[in-house]
């Protein structure tokens, strides 16, 4: 009887790009949202953003809140993870050219001034970067307590004429991962936690429109998605039960560098599961496999890509993962293991 | 000595859509951001948005944080507020489709779930009442004490033949209000403060692109501006100053509620400095006076439209309130009286 009186709450978990965030977002918001009159793709596919035909293109929108804690973290800042977050959820969605961004800071009482310089020019110079003007923006100022010092929402508008969905891969598909996966995460953790590292241990966060721009007009990308909280784990879930496949993981081919592999066993957290902000999850044809690497790799962001995985009609929905020694399955994680991580 | 040593911060004042807010996103946002290379109405132009030309039409985007507090307040809630605020900005462009909205949810973790879902609903019927569908979204949740309840960001994006900017008042121009000013900020603190009053005293938010729409089509606004934070004077004072006109106001004819009057003078705040966030300022020619009040007027949202204005060529970026009895300056308020208002 008591737990019909319980009143139920918001945990951090669904905040964590999981299946709990997951259930409560289908749950609550795009039930009620997908009914609304809207002929394009919209939340119901639950995609890195939406997409309207213009013309002979698609004019693609996305928005992210970025909440990271600490705002100041190895290789980058909320100002840069908030412009690259929304540039890289457009060329998700195959967006060759960034129409223009939206910049809503939300404030606490007494935020020293220079932290906000420091994050401004951090933002302009990831703009100038993914060559994607903040063209509008808002400022709110909440009390002390009422906010952790600072907030930034980015939305963004793109065009492209070949729209990338995250539910296309096919039975044979390889999955190609574009580089070094978990840095984001783990940098954040070892920073939050003060944990000293000798060695190189820096957020992968960077604009990725300048890498997956020339694939999309050249190439076929049957899926794409980039693997931010919840980590490759979260993000090839999504697409493996969207796209109704299974996918086999290589372990051996995955490229984890020995600073993230060593932190991840420290705290016992696998670099599967942990977020990414530079990186990229692509499905691609095999007769294609040898033109995307050959592209990926042309480029500085892209010139540890690697194919990881394959796609396969069993199990749809499932990602398994190939050890050498035997096959395991890798759980969809229910959440983050570290709360605002982005 | 000692000022130098004084760290520089953000002030609750700078939030407040007055003079201190605009120098702060003048100093620190507009003069970087604009400088990055956009073809089109942008940041430098501090409008309700931004505007790009797509063919024969203007594509118009704009964004805004909701952190309005209380979250249920009389006349609606701020999954209400954040829907009616983007669509209202998209409307003071000219924006006669919205084509979509995004919605960026902010939680704290032990959030109700039932208050969630109650704002859910409400941003659901707005979006009905707006022909305005949410098409993409993001969720976030922070710990308890990181953020107080619920922020939402929404940003939106719509279409045009006929952009409206808040720069384009000439001499001899007439200043249309939509209808009663003040009731949204009078309204959330009378509630905030538990002030018990007699009589109807609900905030005005409403979407007001069926309004707006017809007019853009048919009649000739030389400027337009929703009069939300800092209100009707800040507003004015923003719409004047970039015009380059100074505006004469007849006290008279502004459309105040009894119940606005009285809380007003109860709490000694002059309604023109209060949110609204269902109303819009026009700018019409003479001549187009009587057509454009007939347009207002056939629609609820508007029945109590009137002329309140004049510009002049005189006292540039001024707004001169024609008491009867004498005239006098309004004062740019430096902020709204009230922090988190919307």
């Amino acid at each position: 009887m008591t737990t019909a009186l319980l009143e139920q709450r918001v945990t951090l978990k669904q905040g964590g790009g999981g299946r709990a965030m997951r259930g409560l977002i289908e749950k609550l918001f795009v039930h009620d949202f997908a009914a609304l009159p809207f002929d394009g793709v919209g939340v119901a596919a639950m995609d890195d953003g939406a997409a309207i035909r213009f013309g002979d293109e698609w004019l693609v929108l996305t928005t992210d809140s970025h909440v990271i804690h600490p705002i100041f973290f190895p290789g980058g800042d909320i100002g840069r993870l908030s412009i690259c977050g929304t540039v890289n959820d457009l060329a998700m969605m195959g967006a060759t050219r960034v129409v223009g961004l939206t910049c809503g800071v939300i404030l606490e009482e007494g935020f020293p001034i220079d932290s906000l310089e420091a994050i401004q020019r951090s933002m302009v110079a990831a703009c100038r970067e993914a060559s994607a003007p903040v063209i509008t923006g808002d400022t709110k100022v909440m009390g002390r307590g009422e906010i952790d010092g600072i907030v930034i929402n980015t939305a963004g508008i793109g065009l492209t004429r070949n729209l990338i969905r995250d539910n296309g891969l096919k039975p044979g598909d390889r999955i190609i991962v574009t580089g070094f996966i978990g840095e984001h995460g783990l940098a954040v953790m070892a920073k939050r936690h003060g944990i000293e590292f000798e060695g190189d241990l820096t957020s992968d966060v960077a604009p990725l429109n300048s890498l997956i721009a020339p694939l999309v007009a050249t190439t076929t990308i049957t899926a794409m998605k980039d693997p931010t909280r919840g980590g490759v784990a979260s993000a090839l879930h999504e697409m493996a039960s969207k796209s109704g496949v299974g996918i086999i993981l290589d372990e051996s081919a995955i490229p984890v560098t020995p600073a993230v592999r060593s932190i991840g066993e420290m705290l016992g957290i696998d670099p599967l599961h942990v977020a990414n902000e530079g990186k990229a999850l692509l499905g691609v044809r095999e007769a294609d496999v040898d033109d995307v690497l050959a592209v990926l790799r042309s480029n500085l962001l892209g010139r540890n890509a690697a194919v990881i995985g394959t796609c396969v009609s069993e199990r749809p929905g499932s990602i398994i993962l190939d050890t050498g020694f035997g096959r395991r399955l890798v759980a969809e994680p229910d959440g983050e293991p570290l709360p605002r991580i982005c």
